[in-house]
């Protein structure tokens, strides 16, 4: 297992990205736009990890309801696992609450899945699968 | 550059850390008191990088008060560094904040530095200096 990215939420990319990158020293690896989801990401490759800058594109997206909220910052992690399907019945069966209890497609088409907050000390949690 | 690691604040690690041995799928890598810092903190190593759940050992330190302003969950996030007096004076010409204009001895000894969220996008970002 490993750390598959770390997600920020950020008011503004315009604002957040310069900082970011020099910080990282470099522009980020990608930059996307995932509809479904209405938020900009643009991904900085760290390593085997990645830090994922995600601004949002409309008012009426979980993001931006998040940072109305709690305001900019760390927004969830994400596990880098290898069978996704597999470890969440696991994870079930051991009694963690699951926000996602079938794996869905993702930024990427990858599959994914949340869990909920409330049963990991307050942290949203994504599992990635990745063979 | 490389994610150092991931720091969850935590209310009880009596309650925390079993969903994550759960989820991670092993008992903490090691397992420490920061007395100066007043957290104890429980390590999971995951690749190259870790997860730190850090519990207060005091209601009067940083972290006590953290989680009482903000409750528990994502706190910081680390990043390695090769050369972090370097680093730390890149950033500060580049106009980042910095909370430590000089390198500090933090936990297990090792040279860290902390930068100000407030110009990190809210992010509490740690700068740890590995060989």
């Amino acid at each position: 297992m490993k750390i598959h990215h770390i997600g920020i939420a950020v008011g503004s990319l315009d604002v957040a990205q310069p900082v970011f990158e020099k910080m990282l020293g470099k522009p980020p690896d990608s930059e996307e736009v995932v509809e479904k989801q209405k938020v900009r990401v643009a991904m900085f490759q760290l390593g085997e990890s990645r830090i994922e800058l995600l601004e949002a594109t409309s008012e009426d997206s979980a993001l931006a309801r998040s940072i109305a909220k709690r305001g900019q910052g760390l927004h969830h992690i994400a596990l880098a696992v290898e069978d996704l399907a597999g470890t969440l019945r696991e994870l079930e069966n051991a009694g963690v609450r699951l926000i996602d209890p079938e794996p869905r497609r993702g930024a990427g088409n990858e599959l994914v899945a949340f869990l909920h907050p409330a049963g990991t000390a307050g942290v949203l949690i994504e599992l990635v699968e990745e063979k």
